[in-house]
């Protein structure tokens, strides 16, 4: 069985998992305070040219969505995000556990239109009963979004400006950040992205760690006493080593470019694979995540030798499913699966 | 200057203040512990025709929703809503102030349909990562609504019927209620809303009190604890008593109903002014609030001579804008508005 | 029968609800936006010598204390208050309810102590864990306090000066401040109280309203984002008036400092009568509560002809009780009690 | 250097490392949906002598208390546990944070006495304002403390009891279990947790994992939804297969008990030193955890052989410090330590 479910099937990339293993037996101080820790840091700080980043390593996705929108609303605020954003869909509620409401815009491909967030700004402190309602106090994007798009370098200074014309900042959910970094015509660079979000993560989970996420917040007065919130959010590991050994390897020798590349190009041989047999693409995604709609029958059949993900329910005549690569991806596996199709 | 903003403009109806007044150098325990507040409670079971229904007098409609909300839901649930429910507009996010998302379903002029609150609760459950999203735990209307538009009763039975199918409470927000039941040719009483809601709340603000609001849950048990968590809301009146003499007064002799019929009566002879000089009404409302288009220079016309509200942003042209009456209009004034049109 | 239970068992002083009566009918914009509203801001703005202060009026003192402290802490503080605290014991949990601890220091007859509060946020940021710990992030006294008790000028002027030098807020709960203001000997003046505090609130609920609590903060930036905060907690009253009008009332010729010195008038002449007969007074208050310790039996004999609280359980042989006097109180009941005695 | 500073300053005991390296290349499906989580599941149930038991695997302490205790309590009530308890101190008021209060207890040694836990219980709904209050939900211990020291069986037995008889819920923090269960004259056993908690959890974290704690609820009713609880704390782990490969290889072969024996050797090896040698041990600790009053002299020769951690402030001539071992310690280590005092 061939396997493209998600990209958090298999442990960690074999050379994070060696340092792990070199590193076992090591007595170090807890929470972050070891030295693997603080080199990660600055190896993250140098890929991102800011040198006075704050970094904050914690485990996973949802729970640093909730703990960093926790830091950087007030209480009268709300994050704006797509409809079909993961904050908005797929983490139970944990926003709103924290006592902020998720105001939605429409999405194009999974992506917000930062005219439509200036327009959103705009109208709400015209209407005349702005206090009665939430403001919106920052922007949520995901880079790449759900539906595996990227925003384009113009896209993203556009955000950028309008959140600073407002004063809120942009907070860029990078789960899968390494798979938008490598894809083929993105001019969207980890520097760029520094430069135009306030606060962002670099996601380690999907790409290559077993486990972890890096909060980067170019200027560290944006989430002030941000190691408590953490403490109390439940998001500090005790052993936070672990998390430093990870992202440290993850960002030498260029392994997260590395394990970015590869998936991203696996999937772009499956994309090239159900184009050229005749498929629909719904989405026409650069990275690691493909989108395809597959006659009933014919998805069936798939099934019966390779896992994917039915991405919602499954059609009268056809149905949409996605196929996700991550470096765990195995090139003859792929061509193999190609050579059913 | 004829004042038509809204129903909250005035004090007390004359009854109640009286009665306020000639209590008022009483001395009573306090909390809703007096004589005063029982004897409410029992002529509201009474009107309701639910001897074991559980009452708790609250002061305001916001911090009745957030308490209740919070009462009936579990930590994982959110509240289904329309999208221009008050609970989801205009309550400052005090729905998830306490943790909860409020989930939106299309507004039909300010209703839910029952069979969209059946397709979203069955699809949820249907989606293989429901248990990663909110869960549908009770679902939200009031009557009237803020468009001022009724349910039916066969409405109402319906949106019960799907709710008690997925054992998940029906609540309504009555913050006009009395408006709601003395419209003209509404099949709707309160005995019914009693049978068909877990809970609800008799509007007391708009309709004659000075404040207040009147949570019924005809079974009790639906609200387990809740005078703590009215407590713990902030949202126990200590001289409870004034509540209970408010409600006693506006239960007895038909006051609550007078109050209602009035309204409606003038804000009916209102609409029936603006259809006849050929004014669009965009809403159909049987109720208090009448909602009309006018030309951007009739409206600045009528500005100078009378209060009402935009209903968002002036338009290019022509603006909606809404007409409130309440028990404290006077036909005086509605007839010389009239005449202006 | 006699009451002495509390000092919301009444209504509202009769100039009050004269002005109520008077106003009824006016027709007023809502949430506090009235002439009324606006005078009776003036004029705390004037008693406070404080002419930028903010002043914004809630319903009532739970209700105030958990908005409050919501709006001056951040995620990772809580509150210092000693153990017998009202935010600690009687709130069912508000103060959590919003998220934050309350950090209890020792109760000196109902006080906090400067040196305490100075020696607990040493201590704390000496701890080196200090990180992984609930964050002392304001301070809550209220004057007069639970035990009826008051603050000195010169304790109050250590308590201010250890949170300016600490940089948190210093809040005062006044649910009975026109009790304390009016104290025989107290060397403490409201402004002082502006001059001292950070915020802190001037009640209404337990001095002449029927409802209502004043909070100011005599630098209003110390409380950003306030209106939708009060609205998100529920504590916006829609008939803002109701409190504009009452709080001006109290605050127009000396109406607040007659309320406080009748109480505390007749207060006193039961303490006196209590000393003079024998009984111990286990708190040395002057203010309108009093606290002595009865005999079982002669306990059980003036119950039969007043009503007054026993402080804490029955004991074997005898019990604390408190006597509380308001506006309401009548000299002839304070005597005709005292010949009881 | 040698290290006693915590138990969890290494990586994962070898066994555990070793099955994650050999299980590192495999696909599985995530959240704890794969069958090393279930097999993980059923070997505890079984050392648990709880075929029905549920069981969930979280990351941390602090997450795993604050998801626990939020899904145990109702909103009006709060837990109680000891003054020195870690969700009472060293937790950043993750508990708070959920919205309930710590209610708290003397200490005796680090635990809480199962008469004041009734006494507390009993004058609580004996005090007439108990609506008011928070009530006591629950009730929190570890085991062993936070102090080292642990229940013995009579001592859980009436825990049990009075918690039973008031119907509120006993949750034993296990986080250092397996030192608990190994310690030499205890009588307790996991069955018997299991027979007296409601719910518990079984800590990996300092106990031979890399991370990793497994709740366990005998009776699976006691935590109803708790999956999307989990993931709205943000402490569902991606890919889950993690927790479940570690907690299988700690509970086959007796790797737990081994892990905890080798420990408390090794600790009791250190005490029986310090007390050859005429230290004070200010708490008699049967566990991996061991407290001694050193000279500040004596102390700060050894720091500059060994760490450890001072508990609490330096003193002015001797100061209490902690030494922990762990599955890590070596016995080597010990032994020169030993010789060195």
């Amino acid at each position: 069985m061939i396997h493209f479910d998600t990209d958090y099937m298999a442990g960690a990339h074999p050379e994070v998992m060696k340092r792990l293993v070199e590193t076992n037996l090591e007595q170090t101080t807890g929470y972050g305070s070891d030295a693997y820790t603080q080199r990660a840091k600055e190896k993250i700080r140098e890929a991102c040219a800011q040198n006075e980043a704050a970094v904050y390593f914690l485990v996973g996705g949802t729970q640093t969505n909730a703990t960093v929108i926790d830091g950087l609303l007030r209480h009268h605020e709300g994050v704006l995000a797509t409809e079909t954003a993961h904050i908005n869909v797929h983490e139970s509620g944990a926003i709103e556990a924290t006592g902020h409401k998720v105001l939605t815009l429409p999405s194009h491909d999974g992506k917000i239109k930062a005219e439509e967030v200036d327009k959103y700004i705009t109208d709400f402190y015209r209407d005349e009963t702005y206090e009665h309602m939430v403001a919106p106090g920052m922007v949520y994007i995901s880079h790449p979004t759900e539906l595996g798009t990227l925003y384009t370098l113009d896209e993203l200074e556009a955000l950028s400006q309008v959140c600073r014309k407002a004063q809120i900042p942009l907070y860029m959910d990078g789960a899968r950040l390494g798979y938008g970094l490598a894809a083929e015509n993105t001019d969207v660079t980890l520097k760029d992205i520094a430069r135009l979000c306030d606060v962002f993560y670099i996601g380690g989970t999907k790409v290559g760690a077993l486990f972890g996420e890096a909060v980067v917040a170019p200027r560290a007065q944006q989430l002030p006493h941000f190691f408590p919130l953490v403490k109390q959010h439940g998001a500090l590991l005790a052993k936070g080593r672990l998390l430093g050994i990870q992202f440290e390897t993850l960002f030498t020798d260029g392994l997260y470019e590395r394990i970015g590349a590869h998936a991203v190009r696996l999937a772009l041989k499956l994309k090239k694979a159900f184009v050229e047999k005749g498929y629909k693409l719904p989405i026409d995604s650069p990275t690691n995540q493909q989108f395809v709609c597959l006659p009933n029958e014919e998805m069936d059949r798939l099934l019966s030798h390779a896992t994917f993900e039915l991405w919602g329910p499954r059609g009268e005549t056809e149905t949409m499913v996605r196929f996700v690569t991550s470096w765990a991806t195995r090139e003859e596996d792929v061509d193999a699966f190609i050579r059913l199709l």
